[in-house]
């Protein structure tokens, strides 16, 4: 997608050296678009533990990355650094599922054919990653375009960045509202600002704003509300890990907005790429590990003063401490459907099964 | 309730003048324990437009300690000042409760008995708000033993300030965990930081710690998940406004704990004095104005940096707007009882009818 007419990727080969990796530093978004050169794994590991890149889709492609550079350096690494990577985030199945895909491509292979293959993979992925959002995209729009030839318009709800920031390009939640839009639609998004890391307000109003679509960033406690009184139509999240059963890991709070759309009746849709489906793990509630960030997410907080300074401010009295649990599980009894790059099902093993038939027999 | 060890109302007139008023400027705290001085009542009602003080007990104190100052200068100003004063705040119905109060109490005097008589019905508003929120706690106080007797620990979790900050002393949701605390039980508190205007981060952390009641500070976005987990025991919430059928009006963000309350059979309880009862009105989601305040305040956060600067940040990406609804409905059948000042009732007409028949035959 475009940063003011240019298009970006989230992750890509520098094409200057042909081997080294560029993101975008997303922890300094939407302040300062830098652009980060990984020239080591254990930079690729940093990029996503300190949440330079982020997203479950982002994370498993800088992941494949990191392997790759790893190889390059050394070859006999790869035990090594499988785990290690596999270590940097508990909560993002693409992250496991990516570093799968590596060590199957890598690890029957002689050392010295190693690199190249690592960075064919990661490109591969990558590119799966790029045409999977795409499909997304295609198969939600149909959701947003009956509303707006019921209504003329269309309100869409939507938690934390499931944009192509999360993604390698498009997105999961937001590719159906980037279609709708740029086919016309009257689509308007309410942005969750998505405490305590700001990814709504940073990053999908960053996204949104840069690409034209009208949106308004709210409080996360403004949703219910809203919904309560007939301004949203529908909602859209993305997803860190879906289980066989169809239960929703995602940003915390995600949970919240589940139940509030069931209580007045709107459509709780979640977007998804394959590599997000985790087919080990049933009840997502009581079995995915949900990663307990540092409180000081919570205390502190980071903007821009009126006279352009960055600064970090603590929001919370002094001596007072915070917990910050990073997900919650919605359980798939919340989840109208869901939006897959093969189309939309039901959130549940039979509806999974349907749709991904390859994973049924499991 | 005590500050450093100091006792204090949040409200009362200065005893060296004997006529002035006194609040804390609540938009400094907890950085800064700031009192001020009210000369005027347009002071009075700018320190409640603009939330140096807040909380709907508070608010009416205030307000009637505005109708003092006001009869003071000008005893004549009577049915401009009533008027001026209502509409400082949309939601809160105990700023209309004070000043109908203070309209009962004044209109048929003399003018030149009105001073006195002013700072008498406000200095009265502002006893019966201790004594009342004395009496919630003691009605609330059994909900907590009940679990710490049984759990050997109880953890509540509220959203919002509805401590003694929010009122002249006590608090209304505090005041239970305030007594409950001071019993000798083991009381945690989960302290939603309730954004837009961080009041729980702010005020209620402030408030418990002063106190040195356990707490912890979550974001908004964290208590459903908490609830699934079966960390979360009770809800107490403040309140704004609560209707003949039982619906509250409260802080933004309300509605969306009282579904994850019902969602994991966890008690939502609702801590009122009778002055925030509402008998005119019945649907609360149809029929309470809820009023939208700045985008600003979801766009710009202040805080205290690390070298001790107070400094004002803006959050969300540049050319975003924000929408900014600062209370929202949480329908009765969502809330598992009242705590009033008489004891605990059904949030139904039934129930608050038998508690109060003196409202029941308007």
């Amino acid at each position: 997608m475009k940063i003011n007419g240019t298009s970006y990727r989230s992750v890509w080969v520098d094409p200057e050296d042909g081997w080294s990796v560029r993101i975008f530093d997303q922890t300094r978004l939407p302040w300062s678009v830098d652009i980060l050169q990984l020239t080591t794994w254990e930079a690729a590991a940093h990029a996503i533990r300190s949440m330079q890149v982020r997203g479950a889709p982002l994370i498993g492609a800088v992941a494949a990355y990191g392997v790759a550079l790893a190889m390059r350096a050394d070859p006999t690494s790869l035990d090594r650094v499988l785990p290690a990577l596999n270590a940097t985030r508990p909560t993002a199945i693409n992250l496991r599922w990516a570093l799968d895909r590596q060590r199957a491509a890598l690890h029957n292979l002689p050392v010295e054919a190693r690199a190249e293959a690592a960075y064919a993979e990661a490109a591969a992925i990558a590119d799966d990653d790029a045409e999977t959002c795409q499909r997304i995209g295609e198969n939600g729009l149909p959701l947003l375009a009956e509303v707006a030839a019921r209504k003329g318009k269309v309100n869409v709800l939507t938690h934390c960045n499931a944009g192509w920031l999360a993604t390698v390009d498009w997105g999961t939640a937001l590719a159906p509202i980037y279609m709708a839009h740029d086919a016309g639609h009257d689509v308007h998004v309410w942005v969750d600002e998505t405490r305590p890391r700001n990814q709504g307000a940073a990053l999908t109003a960053f996204e949104l704003g840069a690409h034209g679509v009208p949106h308004t960033v709210i409080a996360d406690n403004a949703g219910g509300h809203l919904m309560q009184h007939g301004d949203v139509d529908l909602c859209i999240v993305g997803t860190d890990r879906v289980t066989r059963q169809g239960d929703v890991a995602n940003k915390i709070g995600t949970y919240l907005k589940a139940l509030a759309a069931r209580d007045n009746g709107i459509p709780f849709w979640v977007a998804l790429p394959h590599s997000t489906l985790d087919w080990r793990v049933r009840d997502g509630v009581a079995e995915i590990p949900i990663e307990e960030r540092s409180g000081a997410e919570v205390t502190e907080l980071t903007g821009r003063t009126a006279d352009g300074r960055i600064e970090t401010v603590r929001v919370v009295a002094e001596g007072s401490a915070a917990a910050n649990p990073a997900f919650d599980v919605t359980p798939a009894r919340l989840v109208t459907g869901l939006i897959t790059e093969r189309g939309r099902c039901e959130a549940s093993e039979a509806g999974l099964a349907a749709m991904y038939p390859e994973f049924a027999g499991q």
